[in-house]
Formats: C-alpha cells, sequence, structure tokens
C-alpha cells in the first residue's frame, strides 16, 4: 500500500473514483511478468466500478457523479473497427498491455514524489483514484449496484458475450463449454439464458463439475476419463456433435477439440481462451467443408461503450445471474487475499472494496 | 457409346429423358479413378437438365414432362440436415462416389444384356434415359433454356452459393477469389451480383485473368509474382483484409492464404475446394481470436430441390449470367472432344447435346 498522486485528467481523460474492484488472471499474469517485457512499478487492476470524479477537455459523454465500469479495450467510436457492426477491436484503444502511459502526452498520471508509476491496459483500478481514457468507459445505471457489476468489466462479459452474441444457440440447442473457470460459467450461463437445452461442460479438473451446475451446465466430461479424443466423446453422446461450442481455456487441444465435437452441416465453434503464442491451430480442411463454422471473439464481441450498458440490465432484469460469480469479498487492505484466493484456484471472483 | 437398357423407376425413383449433360472435372477424376476404388463398367455425368419420362411409386413431386436438373447430392426433406435451416447434408441422400446402384433396392437400373452398369453419384447424366432418386431432381421453370441452365447443377451453383449463401459480402465490400477455374469465376460472378466494390482474383495461372475479368474480377494476384505471402500482398492492398474471401482451388496453401487475407474485426472466410485427403489446415489461433471466421461448403449451401429452382430464375431475371461459363458445345457422338477440352484446360463448359 503506498501514497499515489493522481494527476488531474487531461483531454478524453476521465477521473474515476474506484468503489469496487477485483482480480482476473490477467493480473496475475501480468504481475508475475513471466515472458513479457516486465514494466514497473505499475498499478494493476482492470475488472471494476466506479464513479467519474472529473473530465477533461473535449469529455462530453460524461460527467462527474456517473457511474461507470473501466474495461481494458476501448471504443473510439471513429475507426473502421468501431464503425463496424461486427467488430469491437477498435484501432485507437485496443487492448494494449505493453504501454504504460496515456495516450495524450505519452505519460503517467500516477506518480510517487514526482517519480511515475506506470499504468496497466489503460484502466490501473487497484487504486481509489485512477486515469482512464473516455473511450474505456462504459455509463451505466446508477441504480446497479458497482459492488456486484464491477464483475462485467472482463471475463464475465467476455464468457457470457461468446455465447450470446458470437456461438447464439438456438433454444433448445446443445452446447459444449470447455474450461469452466470464470469466463467458461458465464458462457455456460449465456447458454442457460439462451434456453439451451443440453449445456456440457468440459474440463481437465473435474472439481470444477459441482460448481458448473449452478451455470446452468447439465452434463460434465473430463478428457482424462477416456482414451479417446473428448470431441469423439461428445459426438457420440449428442448423436453426431453438439449445434454450438465455446473454448475458454486457452489450451490449443481444447480448441481444436472444440470445433471438431460440433455437428457437421450446422455447428458452430467459438475461441475465446488466449493461447500460447507458439500454438497452431491444426484440423483437416474436410472438417470445415462438412459445413462446420470456427470463430474467434475478443471480449465476447462487446464494444464496451455501445453494449455494457445492456449487459448490466440484463442483471437488472434478474435474466443474468451475477451474484454467483461472486465468492469472496475483502477490504482493500487485504488485497493480498484475493491473490492467494486466484494462485490457490479458490472461488471465483474477489470483491475488492476500496473504502474500509 | 453402347446401346444400353435402362430399367423402370422403382419406387421414390424417376426416370429422365436427358436433353444437355455437361462435363466436370469431378467426372474426369473418378473416370481416371486415381486413388479410389474403381468401379468399373460405370455412367459418368452429373451436370445436366432434362425432363421426366416416368416416375415411380410414391412420387408426388414430379410428373412426366416436368423439367429438372439431376443433382449429385439430394434432399430427403426429412432428415436433421433437410429439416435445419442451414445444412444441405442430407443424410439419406448426400454425395456418395463409392455407391454404384440405387438406394431402393441396392442395385443398378442400366444393363447390357443382363450385364449391370454402375451409377455415379445418383445422377449419371451421360445417357439418353437415366434413373434418379426424386430426391436428387430440381423441378425448375420448364420457360429456362435447359442447353443453359444445365450447367447449373454442379459447380457454378457451388461457386455462386458461397459467395451469395456463405461468404455473403455486403453490398461495396471487398471480396477475393482464390482459384478461377469454372467455380471460381462464379464465386466472382456471386460477388459481382451482390455489389462487391473490389473483386481480386488469385490464381497461379495468370491466364485466367483476361476472362475472369467477365466475372466481375477488377483486380489479380499471382502469389507467384511475389517473395511474401500472397495473405500479406492482399492485405497491403486492402488496408488490413479482405472482408471476404472465397477458396475454390483445393489446394491446402491456397486455403490457409484465402483465410489469413481477411480483415481482423469482421472477415468471413469460405473454402469450397475439395482437398487432398492428407492435407492440414494450420493458423495460428491468434487469427481467429481477433474476429475472423472460417466456413466450408458443400454445394454452395444449396438444398438442390428447395432453393436450385431460384437459381434458375436468378438466371431468367438476367441477374445471373450462364452463358459466360459456356464456350463450347458438341453432340453427344463427340463427346470425347469435351474429355479433350477438360484435360487441355481449354474453356469453361462444354455442353454435350444429347439429341443430334
Ligand atoms: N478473449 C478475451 O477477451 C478474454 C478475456 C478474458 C479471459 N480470456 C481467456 O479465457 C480463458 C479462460 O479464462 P479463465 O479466467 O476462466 O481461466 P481459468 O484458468 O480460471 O479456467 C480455465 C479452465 O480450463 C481448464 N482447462 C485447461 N486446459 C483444458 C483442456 N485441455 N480441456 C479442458 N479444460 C481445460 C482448466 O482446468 C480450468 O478450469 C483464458 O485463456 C483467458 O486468457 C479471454
Ligand atoms: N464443395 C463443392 O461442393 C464442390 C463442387 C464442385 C467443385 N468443387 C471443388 O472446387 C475446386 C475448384 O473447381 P474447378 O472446377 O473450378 O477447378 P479448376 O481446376 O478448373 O480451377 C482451379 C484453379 O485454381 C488454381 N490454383 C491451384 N492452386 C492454387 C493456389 N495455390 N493458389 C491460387 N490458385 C491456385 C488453378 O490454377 C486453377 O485455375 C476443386 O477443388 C473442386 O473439387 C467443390
Ligand atoms: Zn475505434
Ligand atoms: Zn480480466
Ligand atoms: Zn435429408
Ligand atoms: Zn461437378
Amino acid at each position: 500500500m503506498e501514497e499515489v498522486e493522481v494527476a488531474p485528467p487531461q483531454a478524453n481523460e476521465v477521473r474515476v473514483k474506484i468503489l469496487f474492484t477485483s482480480l482476473c488472471h490477467t493480473d496475475v499474469y501480468f504481475w508475475e511478468a513471466k515472458g513479457q517485457n516486465p514494466l514497473f512499478p505499475r498499478i494493476y487492476g482492470h475488472e471494476a466500478g466506479g464513479i467519474v470524479e472529473s473530465v477533461g477537455e473535449g469529455v462530453t459523454d460524461l460527467k462527474p457523479g456517473d457511474h461507470v465500469l473501466p474495461v481494458f479495450t476501448g471504443e473510439c467510436k471513429e475507426c473502421a473497427h468501431c464503425k463496424s457492426e461486427e467488430s469491437n477491436m477498435c484501432d485507437l484503444l485496443r487492448i494494449n498491455t505493453d504501454r504504460g502511459v496515456m495516450l495524450n502526452d505519452g505519460k503517467s498520471r500516477f506518480s510517487i514524489n514526482g517519480k511515475p508509476i506506470y499504468h496497466f491496459v489503460g484502466t490501473s483500478t487497484f487504486s481509489e483514484y485512477t486515469v482512464i481514457h473516455v473511450g474505456c468507459l462504459a455509463k451505466i445505471n446508477p441504480l446497479a449496484p458497482l459492488d456486484k457489476v464491477c464483475v462485467l468489466s472482463c471475463g464475465i462479459s467476455t464468457g457470457l458475450g461468446a455465447t450470446l452474441n458470437v456461438a447464439k444457440p438456438a433454444k433448445g440447442s446443445t452446447v459444449a463449454v470447455f474450461g469452466l473457470g470464470a469466463v467458461g460459467l458465464a458462457a455456460a450461463e449465456g447458454a442457460r439464458i439462451a434456453g439451451a437445452s443440453r449445456i456440457i461442460g468440459v474440463d481437465l479438473n473435474s472439481n470444477r463439475f459441482e460448481e458448473a451446475k449452478k451455470f446452468g451446465a447439465t452434463e460434465f466430461v473430463n478428457p482424462k476419463d477416456y482414451n479417446k479424443p473428448v470431441q469423439e466423446v461428445i459426438a457420440e453422446m449428442t448423436n453426431g456433435g453438439v449445434d454450438r461450442s465455446v473454448e475458454c481455456t486457452g489450451n490449443i487441444d481444447a480448441m481444436i477439440s472444440a470445433f471438431e465435437c460440433v455437428h457437421d452441416g450446422w455447428g458452430v465453434a467459438v475461441l475465446v481462451g488466449v493461447p500460447h503464442k507458439d500454438a497452431v491451430f491444426k484440423t483437416h480442411p474436410m472438417n470445415l467443408l462438412n459445413e462446420r463454422t470456427l470463430k474467434g471473439t475478443f471480449f465476447g464481441n462487446y464494444k464496451p461503450r455501445s453494449d455494457l450498458p445492456s449487459v448490466v440490465e440484463k442483471y437488472m432484469s434478474k435474466e443474468l445471474e451475477v451474484e454467483k460469480f461472486i465468492t469472496h469479498t475483502v477490504p482493500f487492505s487485504e488485497i493480498n487475499k484475493a491473490f492467494e484466493y486466484m494462485l490457490r484456484g479458490e472461488g471465483l471472483r474477489c470483491i475488492i472494496r476500496m473504502e474500509e
């Protein structure tokens, strides 16, 4: 815990008072800084909910008091991606894990005795105040409880959107979800909301199965229990394959299985997990020619500013259940406990309360 | 040329008088019988137009005098694929190149002095009369000239449908077509009909480019002219990639390039070519996670009975130009000329007139 100075927002920036934040694997991954260029000292944190404290020049969409969710990827509303109905991969504000500074002046807004502290994915929510580009803030319903909806700013929306926006299972269809971490459980929750009749959870860790039932999963397959490829096991369970599959592991073998387990003629597989940089996706092209579709998604294809407010509304209307994802809560002073839970694989999301 | 006896149609079968037929690579491929189980003697031919002569028991959709296009793959209207809006891969009547007999009794309807002659893909149109399962016949507008629309029963519809039904380019979008044989030119024709603003033809044989202009292609790339992957060349030409690509080569490298040349965020690649049985499609999964879509199609996703009549109507309304594909015509007695044209790579389609 350190006392940090947070400079006022510059053009197109907003200073946000963070009320609740949570921890996601990505924070831990970049904090461990294995295999990347380390950029320290740095303030982590990217799943959060807060209130606008002040706005910089040119910011017209937000004003002090607005409730917002910071997002690690943005929406400038002007580039080809933002103008496309299909893409959410904004050219200007797409996630950048190497940059530790603000776009406006290439400098940090955090400092201790004049020495800069770097930003993380444009959000840095492990701080009572942070400065964020206006394009990375979703303005949400002020009635939504920030201690709940804060978890919608990363993994949960990613999994949910992968199913609802990309896989789009029809009511009554069969869906396989590979990987039952928070992202995969959110993908299962999406399948439940869409009215899937069978939701098959696939994980190498059978301990995940009990939890997954709460998210609508109806059947479970641990690939380790079979001496044939899991895609064959699933094809046998489903008369030729599932209608949709969503891969949320980051493991290349799971990606290939997720693709090959969908039904010919109409099956759609959606990849979500972030793969190893040397991974190669391999399949026989006949699997494609037999009318299977393979897609990938980033942040569940949600455009942060345009679409995230409606995800919050799904929670407000009780269609989406967010509480199930929140397994722990700690005050900011005990943030290290959140890291411990995650490193031990305990629970799903630990909410960190910024005020004692 | 031999005199063959053609038995009457049995249950769910139709005897058709063939008026015009044309030759496609698939006939030549199975006639050469390299790498497959040879099944001889056999009557080839699967692109054709004819008139119903008589119908077997249970056939209610067709009556003598109806104009029909035989199709190498069928539509039973009862299986899960036929009932799905997305698939055309009928469980009962899906193409089967190994079967040389009719489904009803497992026997052939062709014979010479009692010795059976095998069928080919359920059509065997290199005969004045042939017997075909009712599910493999599209009933078309009797005003449509059979000497033109006969070419719509295989490759032309395959390429056209790959673009119009699967890639679905928006008006004004950019489309790359890999392979400028009859199938690729039909894919380009589909892009022209859809109103694409740029249609980039890609072929290893630059002789194809002049012809391709007639089918709407606006630019050409021969991968041999560059010392970098063609997907990079195309990305540079199009500010990051084309909106849609359609692969019509059967070559695995072209399949990979066709996928990797589409724009991130919204690009869709469609595979059409039939690959070598040992081919492996390989790509880095990040190409998918960056929101590209990869699909394959079979017969352009057209359901033969439900959809082919409307393709004929596209020709009748002058939206689709079929004449461009027809480069030669010969009488049946000179069918070997059609084989020579194809083997020499001359022209696109040679119409074979069954009546002198
Ligand atoms: N695309 C995006 O926008 C985005 C956003 C957030 C997270 N992610 C990615 O989503 C993935 C999942 O995230 P998470 O937080 O839920 O991770 P997690 O580690 O909590 O869960 C992953 C689960 O996958 C299981 N698994 C691993 N290999 C498997 C295999 N071969 N077969 C079956 N199950 C397997 C693990 O046992 C684990 O339960 C990660 O790759 C993460 O980087 C992507
Ligand atoms: N899926 C289906 O339903 C269906 C139906 C009919 C045909 N097909 C397939 O479509 C493909 C095309 O058929 P066609 O009759 O037009 O064949 P074709 O041989 O007339 O044309 C193929 C073209 O591709 C070019 N080519 C080959 N390798 C290439 C590469 N690496 N890069 C760029 N160009 C390359 C060739 O020079 C040639 O001009 C074949 O594989 C055929 O089997 C599929
Ligand atoms: Zn943008
Ligand atoms: Zn995250
Ligand atoms: Zn069928
Ligand atoms: Zn053909």
